[in-house]
């Protein structure tokens, strides 16, 4: 059955959108580059956050809340925070519209403007370290382990839904330590808790490593990642923490006494994921059929359909129907049971497949008479006939089979997707017909990467923690180089 | 022991202030009527977003997330809902930010100027409206039951931390459904769920009813609350359901066909509660020295405390304590044991009162000689000792204990304080002298309603749901009257 989804062979940014929106995850609204994030896709968000939030608490983290506005002023105190995102924000200069004249429109008040602009947050260092002053003076009111869950407005030119959208949800964790290499510690250990989120969690394998100082976060001293390969062999960043030295703490005046009354300027750390996840969970898994979802991640994990003809037959489906569902719920799986009327079963199936339910179960006039039912996994397309006495136990392994395999598959493609080159021909030719990351030698200048940008569009998406050194010479310049770092082009 | 806080029978919205502070609860930012929510407040509003959350979707409802940014003219779209929200708001008129020349500092772009204003939502009717245009085609698509939790913004000139800030979080309901009986009982609903919220879980006795015309939601046909009262005989709007009719459909033109093809508006329902509960909560159960909190809101339903001299002391306390901290989260009890070397008994005491913790159990040296706790609940500030046998049990009755006694002291309080009144001396000298809600004949008039709000600074808090039908005579004007109203002044 067709559900006229674009195949991504054919255009794969087009099969992106189309899914997106066909499989009732978001859509563009009326506001220009702001996404609705609908109910199914929601559900899916509500699942990477109830997980990444036991993380969090687990790792000693607690949850608050900060102001959505900014002061305009307090993006000049941290210089390179600046020029990093003082730039295309949503700007708040009136606080009060009235009425027109004729009484049938509404207008910005021109005498309600504010003495100093508000910006609408795009990421919340600035207005949290100002807090921070007031929270710390010794060294025993270290570390601040703080998360935030937030919407931030990036004023984006060109928009993609979960992509890149004027806003965004995400999470920002802000923490305080007293000591340079707690911080650090601090930095590396969020950077684990989202390749162990990403890997176990989504079955997304990621490249762990740091940015060169050209991709740095603005303001950071070390910006730590996490790369995801999408099946297009385009990279995407799912995730970063980044070591921020004593920077906002020098702009935003944080001293605390250390335990000798020496007074020091504050470690600071933020990390943060975002709805971008959405997206790199689509392109990760799903295929000309619709979405696949991880079992881990799916809203129903379970459905189960019944072919019938006549109200008999439905009846003593729906008697197997529901025992099954109780039986498998009991084992904490989500299943749902759709018997309406009002749809066909093969509109059914279609529609679970565009939706990325991972099992499907279908019980026919057959199923009845043998004692089966007819079990489908989503991720690979294939059946299996199982009896009542097995399906549980069946179902059960399967979901975690679909999990494992989904990670596998996209491990296998991921590994196949680096590779390494040694001449700038060799680096231009993989990635314009094979794609993915080209490991290549790089002379350590920012002058040589965006030279290899401008040329080729591919960025440096990591300094892999894992890359071993070995000499070699720069593919652009001959430069001698002592490792080879992860080149591509990127989301 | 002092904790420096003002004394409710001195100063109630002093005692208030402070505690909200000192508590660890909020505080005020550098952005004018901005909260930051500090980790111990938050973690008592995710204590309720988490119930709240369960309740909604145990009567079908699914969460999704809608723009921050509303186009202005939307607002002129619905008349009434104009005049009610598009007042005062933070508009954002640029969207981007560019150095100064000298470099230093930063300014608006002037050229960045946004064709349409954008408000920053003060509640999502609109946006959302605009969006269920596209969604609802037939009566198949209805009903359509969603939830969001977010930040809104209304540009308030006196703010106080949680009960009346410029941003505040919330959730908010926004159903639409085929018919008018159907809607109705879906605002009633919402309005039960509140109510049984605020009592089973908040401890808070609550005051079921409709508004009058004059204090309605902009743009509802009905507005069910739920209404509180404070210990300084103030009432507190706790949380608001509003059948909206078909105002909000026929403003964004959205239309179904019912199952006979014939095109009909969509019925609409809103409903909403904020981080005013923790207003609400705090001034509802605390007392001079801190916090009270129920247990089911507590973040710390238990806390351990050693009192002892020298290392060896300690240890032998530490191996009950903990034996006793396990066997206590078995149960699922939330329990600390505060250990630190850095603080003494006293301080932690006054600490662990002061954050309204339930229950606190010391170990002295008398009590590793005896076996026994000495176990002491915060709402009575009374002590009892418990042998080691019985503790477990012990505490959870207690927690139970102290949960029912809270709802049950406010109850009275709350009961005491609704006062029949059949005159306006005596409306006048009740409101003045003992507070709380006054029953009062009213004619029925928005005229009668705002001079008597004149007049006293008393509101119609609602028309409440169990009021009986009585023949009587409007205190303020003498003309006839079938039910008496709820008076009260209002935070």
């Amino acid at each position: 059955m067709s559900k006229n989804l674009t195949k991504r062979s054919e255009d794969y940014s087009k099969w992106y959108n189309e899914l997106v929106v066909k499989a009732d995850l978001a859509e563009n609204s009326g506001v220009r580059g702001c996404m609705v994030i609908k109910p199914y896709g929601y559900a899916i968000w509500e699942k990477m956050q109830a997980e990444l939030d036991r993380m969090f608490k687990e790792t000693g983290h607690q949850n608050a809340y900060f102001p959505l506005f900014i002061p305009k002023s307090y993006f000049s105190k941290e210089a390179s925070h600046v020029d990093g995102f003082a730039k295309e924000c949503a700007v708040v200069t009136h606080y009060r519209l009235k009425t027109t004249e004729d009484g049938k429109t509404i207008e910005v008040d021109p005498e309600a403007k504010l003495e100093e602009e508000l910006i609408v947050r795009p990421t919340s260092e600035t207005i949290i370290w100002d807090t921070y002053r007031g929270w710390i003076q010794s060294y025993r009111d270290l570390p601040i382990l703080v998360n935030q869950w937030a919407n931030v407005v990036r004023w984006e030119m060109r928009t993609r839904l979960f992509l890149r959208t004027a806003e965004f949800l995400w999470q920002e964790g802000h923490t305080a330590h007293a000591t340079e290499r707690e911080a650090i510690a601090e930095a590396e250990q969020m950077m684990e808790v989202y390749a162990d989120f990403a890997e176990h969690f989504m079955a997304i394998p990621v490249i762990k490593g740091v940015k060169t100082a050209n991709e740095r976060f603005a303001g950071a001293v070390e910006t730590y990642c996490i790369e995801a390969l999408m099946q297009d062999g385009k990279a995407l960043q799912a995730g970063t923490s980044h070591f921020l030295g004593q920077n906002f703490a020098r702009a935003f005046d944080v001293k605390f006494a250390n335990n000798e009354g020496k007074q020091e300027y504050v470690w600071a750390t933020s990390w943060g994921v975002s709805t971008r996840l959405m997206g790199a969970l689509v392109m990760t898994h799903s295929d000309d059929n619709g979405l696949v979802l991880p079992p881990n991640l799916a809203p129903i994990q379970v459905v189960i359909v019944p072919i019938y003809k006549g109200d008999e037959q439905l009846d003593a489906i729906s008697v197997q129907a529901k025992e099954l569902m109780a039986m498998l719920r009991k084992l904490g799986i989500t299943v749902k049971y759709d018997d309406r009327t009002t749809h066909k079963p093969g509109w059914k199936f279609n529609e679970y497949e565009l939706k990325g339910v991972p099992v499907r179960i279908a019980i026919g006039p057959n199923d009845l008479a043998n004692g089966t039912f007819e079990v489908a996994r989503r991720d690979t397309l294939t059946k299996q006939t199982v009896s009542h006495a097995e399906v549980v136990r069946y179902v059960e392994g399967l979901l975690k089979d679909i999990q494992a395999n989904l990670f596998d598959k996209a491990l296998a493609y991921r590994d196949e997707h680096i590779t390494p080159v040694n001449t700038f021909d060799e680096f231009k030719e993989v990635l314009e017909n094979k794609g993915g990351f080209v490991a290549a030698h790089w002379d350590g200048t920012t002058e040589t990467e965006e030279k290899i940008k401008e040329l080729t569009k591919a960025t440096i998406r990591c300094i892999a923690l894992d890359s071993m050194e070995e000499d070699g010479r720069c593919v652009l310049t001959g430069a001698p180089s002592a490792r080879r770092v992860l080149f591509a082009k990127a989301y």
